[in-house]
């Protein structure tokens, strides 16, 4: 009978030298996605610590108890999808608002000086506006919380993924996204709003679920089962569709960008409680624009981008560049991205370049719009809800005008209703190619934006181009150009026809998007993939590399292996929590030889996070006392400290309290989950989802590993169980 | 060190007696589903079999290959669309033929007698006619291929979930239920023709994906790396999917439907390929239709089920008690079947009770349309293609004659489009009634038929009914309907919407489908899990029964634990292999006494598949020679003998043979799941999904623990094996 330490070590010494494991395990070719990894990353524990505290709660609870916890996932659900609707509605009236008011200004600005010819003045209103539009939201973003910059759906797929974001689901961040957002759209920016819609409804759902908010001091004392990372990840994957359901008027589409891109984790009964979800947000949002313009319960306004309805023929069409163009997006994007990372860290920069683009972007629409006088006449149906008279007749508007001034949403209708020949090729051209520029430039600066709408945008800019007048081309161009960003099949699919209100299209969109996402592929992944890696997140994808197959999990160990034992020194446990060599979420608890039982077998599975409320609870035993002295900790009290643990340094144990002895049995998970040290990578990524909880563990070991394994980070540290289990 | 046998028993003895051990973990109440299950079925083994000829193969192959491989998968599914989507084609074509033929003759016939007045003969001649039909149908069902019998969507789901049901995915069921489904539809019975098509692309799939037909014994020498079941479920439920697509024009639909009724494993990129197989096979049947209509190119006509282009507005209804209506067909239905369990079994008697209700339904339409003389003008747009005047003044015909003499597919659409006041109440009511009678009659029948036009039928007549003209109401009181009996949301709505083609009715199908589902399964579950269950297939459902949470593992084991060493003699391998009471799929591998290894620790898992090829191949070893002396079995042998393995009884092993060794080592799957014995069901629940591939072992302890337990069938295997080690 040997201690743990030893044997793994002397194990590694006799099996395998470092040598050998490394000309073993070096792969073909190292995966692009695994040049860089941040360590400053923690895990979600996606996995329920059953312990005995656990158990007996589980016990107790009835069958009826469980029915009722199900009907409170329901009712959360509902309430996740009504306050979704309600912020969407909020958005949607004050950029509404925001953008009237500015157009009103200027309008009268440039008619004013349109004769006096000094129009230079016009255009720096313009500018100065849409800059201060701009500078507040992205004031708020850069120095209030920077977390809530971009679209956020990186961040929530990585939140899904099982990848801690720090403060990504917090109220604080909510109030910035949505003002932020409202800005940069009311700051005429190429951004749209769907994306922090999305975000939002996810930090709605992680709020309401826990019953409280940190944020506020504020507990209600209600849906306290629900705190642990599994439970809120459902409710966050239900809210992100809800934000899809109201950002785009698509419930069903918000399940499947949910299914698509967020859950790593699935389940039967979680699609009913989100599509659930879903439509109350829709239903929701629907509801009060309709009261807000006058006619309450008339719902036929779907969501907040609404493409209208369209009613033409369907006619399939194939666009294989538009993949390329998305592909061409990202990479620009990309290394825009890069550059922005390396020279503009400072919030103050960050703010300037914000301002930069939205003056530019007034700068250029302005040029553009000043320098080409195409005039079309004034529909009867007023189609344009803001015309620019400029220097046309009257009864004349000028169309490029049109084309920058509204919100992006509100172009992309233009350009699909509006009856051909509205815009001259010229105009269009010029403008797509600005606004692709300016698009590109936009996605990644300091402000809440989302990238939908511009794509769409340009997409349908280019239908328009090509002269192809038939709108459902224009959807399919749109779609195209979507898909090669975004690289979204099915998800997007329904949300454009659910969008569009007309299935016919269903088919050319599907046909569109795949091959935009086929030929995007070869060259860059997703917009979303790109920034995830750009910001070096250790995000698991569904499978392991396939050239990592055969390489066994002992090939990537690391050793020594850090436990506890059953019953442990205090001292010991503060020190290796303190200790930033061994800073791992969670510890293997083997049963000491002051036990019956052998000594060094695996027994549990002990969270950093447990510990901490251990010692902060000081719930210690003394050396030779019976257990009974200590103090009774209970479920509630972990579910108290949740989210937010404090860090171990902030814990003070005095130095007669090291001496003392922490007694883990309770609170100890008894069932981790284990891998035999001949796993190989493929048959780990079978069930990663339900290991990846603990990657956190492996970070000890060196880069290279970290990089090139990282499937099997999650194993990794099981596997260090199961190796406790195979020595003896 | 002990034996495993000896120890595990004394441990049983030891630590939990039999008893204690029911009163621990006899359940509060003991689930519905878990009164009888059948030991008849095996399971299907999802889970690679990694052994070292798998893992030298993975090596050999370079990142190229498994790129090559992930093409021929997107191909394959493409074959599974084209040929799904002939299928359906095919099948349409067939049944608008016959029933043209039909109706032609009967007309002619109902023509001449009615002014002699000698109606019966023409009642006589249709029934008669009917009862051909479907004779001819249950003839081939009942005596060549008794599972082509009903949908084939509860065999379909439970092939997904892991239960071999035999001969379900053969290309005789094939033949027979696209033969059978033809006949039972032109015969005029209340069944509809889109779960056949459901079954018919699971089946191609099957077929396809395999690159060989097993009876046509005709081997293309391709696709052998998908010889497994792993590979073959993915192309299943691709092939389902196709066959929603095919016969609702629902490409989404379909990849939803796989998802919620079918895969209960999932992947991203499956969704993707399921998602391509599904666009090839709407298109493939619209092209083709298209041309069979004269009108190539024109792929306006949306699948098998065409509701046509509804335009009406939207207007959200909610019919709760419709979900109480689909739990009243579902119950009935389930005594029914109980009944035809226990006395119809005998195939003649099927056929005559199929002729019998052919008859019936005949009858019972033509004695209403013979008593309900309710005339309606012949519409100019002439809606109707088999008007029938009967007693009607010219240019008039009998709208009861119509609503019974159609297909039902275009009963439902002359329901959904002809104007208000084609249908008196009366004739409705009685109609409505009727049908409904017949319908939960017919399901079950031993014909191929499906459940979604009649249940479309019957709640598009109660929406008439009612009064409510809106065909949105009508839609959604037939989605109720349908809701109430199949129970599916998602997946149901996209169908529905898709089929209708207009996403306005989206959100009340939703709604409505929503509540339909949750009254309907306070009464009874879905019609296919009812037919599951009467079919008493151990169906693994998404979680384990509350209840049963905090029971663990060790408490359902059974003992002892049936071995085989690393190096096995051949006479025990064959005498377990023929053994009843060892009848499993997997047996644990333990490294011997003979090795430097300690005795009994568990090293690998062997399946019985496995063992039986290399009985047939006599891989023997003399207990003395070295092992080269024996012949070098490749992947291919194994891959060949998929998936019809011979019985053990088939293969005849000499004496002298008996005495020879095999070595299992590089058979072996060496990296088995494994699970410790405190785990509990909850825990389990989690990763069944790669456990449940051996639940066959477990079906040697009694009834009580199989029914109550069936969460743990698959892990208890694992569980010994880990017991194996806990003992060390």
């Amino acid at each position: 009978m040997f201690h743990i330490g030893r044997l793994s070590t002397v194990d590694l010494e006799e099996e395998i030298t470092p040598e050998e494991d490394i000309v073993r395990s070096r792969p073909k070719e190292i995966p692009h996605n695994e040049k860089l990894l941040s360590l400053k990353f923690e895990s979600l524990d996606y996995d329920n610590s059953e312990n005995q505290l656990f158990l007996e709660e589980e016990r107790r609870m009835s069958h009826m108890g469980f029915r009722c916890l199900e009907i409170t996932r329901w009712v959360i659900c509902g309430l996740i999808g009504f306050l979704t609707g309600l912020i969407a509605c909020m958005i949607d009236i004050a950029v509404e608002k925001l953008a009237g008011y500015k157009y009103l200004a200027v309008k009268q600005n440039i008619e004013k000086y349109t004769e006096l010819g000094g129009l230079s003045i016009s255009l720096i209103l313009w500018a100065v506006l849409n800059s201060a539009f701009v500078m507040l939201g992205s004031l708020a973003v850069a120095f209030l919380e920077p977390i809530a910059a971009g679209s956020g759906i990186p961040q929530i797929k990585c939140f899904l993924n099982g990848v801690k974001i720090p403060r990504v689901v917090r109220l604080k961040t909510l109030v910035i996204k949505v003002f932020g957002v409202i800005c940069s759209v009311a700051g005429g920016l190429a951004v749209g709003k769907e994306g922090p819609m999305i975000h939002s409804g996810a930090v709605v759902a992680a709020g309401v679920s826990q019953g409280r908010s940190t944020s506020l001091k504020k507990d209600f004392k209600i849906f306290e089962y629900f705190r642990r990372d599994t439970e809120k990840r459902d409710f966050v994957s239900a809210g992100a569709a809800a934000g899809v359901s109201a950002a785009f008027g698509a419930p069903v589409g918000g399940v499947l960008f949910s299914l698509e891109e967020g859950a790593s984790f699935w389940n039967q009964l979680l699609t009913w409680r989100i599509f659930f979800a879903s439509m109350v947000s829709t239903f929701t949002l629907n509801f009060f624009l309709s009261i807000y313009h006058g006619k309450p319960g008339q719902l036929s306004s779907p969501g907040l981008i609404n493409f209208g309805r369209f009613d033409s023929d369907v006619s399939s069409v194939f666009i294989v560049f538009r993949g390329v163009l998305g592909a061409l997006f990202n990479i620009i994007n990309y290394w825009l991205t890069i550059f922005r990372i390396r020279y503009i860290h400072r919030p103050c920069l960050q703010v300037m370049e914000a301002m930069l683009v939205a003056a530019v972007t007034a700068t250029v629409s302005f040029a553009m719009i000043y320098f080409s006088n195409d005039c079309q006449p004034l529909g009867q149906d007023n189609t344009e809800e803001y015309p620019l008279q400029l220097f046309c007749a009257d009864g004349e508007y000028n169309s490029m005008a049109t084309a920058f001034f509204n919100t992006p949403e509100r172009s992309v209708r233009s350009l699909f209703h509006n009856p051909p020949g509205t815009y001259n090729p010229v105009t269009l051209g010029v403008f797509t190619l600005a606004y692709f520029a300016l698009a590109v430039w936009t996605y990644g600066l300091t402000v809440s934006a989302g990238v939908f709408i511009p794509s769409l945008l340009i997409g349908a800019a280019w239908g328009r181009l090509f002269g192809i007048l038939l709108c459902i081309v224009l959807l399919t161009c749109a779609a195209a150009q979507l898909g090669g960003i975004v690289r979204m099949t099915l998800s997007l699919t329904v949300i454009l026809v659910e969008a569009t209100g007309n299935v016919t299209y269903g088919f050319p969109i599907m046909l569109v998007l795949m091959t935009a996402k086929i030929v995007g592929d070869y060259f860059i992944e997703g917009l979303y993939d790109v920034h995830i890696k750009l910001q070096s997140v250790p995000f698991l994808h569904w499978d392991a590399p396939p050239t990592s197959h055969w390489l066994t999990a002992r090939e990537v160990m690391s050793s020594p292996v850090t436990c506890f034992n059953r019953v442990e020194k205090v001292g010991r446990i503060v020190d290796v929590l303190s200790n930033t060599s061994t800073n791992h979420n969670g510890f293997p608890v083997v049963s000491d030889t002051t036990e019956n039982d052998e000594p060094g077998k695996i027994c549990g599975l002990i969270l950093r996070s447990q510990l901490i409320v251990l010692l902060k609870h000081k719930v210690f035993v003394e050396r030779a006392s019976s257990r009974l002295s200590q103090r009774k900790l209970q479920l509630k009290d972990f579910r108290d400290a949740y989210p937010r643990f404090p860090p171990i340094q902030s814990i003070h144990v005095s130095q007669d309290e090291r001496e003392c002895m922490m007694d883990l049995t309770e609170f100890m998970n008894p069932t981790p989950y284990t891998v035999p040290q001949r796993y190989t990578s493929s048959i780990i990524s079978h069930c990663w989802q339900i290991l990846k909880d603990f990657f956190k563990l492996f970070i000890i070991i060196d880069q290279y590993y970290i990089c090139h394994f990282f499937m099997f980070i999650s194993s990794s540290f099981t596997f260090r169980l199961s190796f406790c289990i195979n020595i003896f």
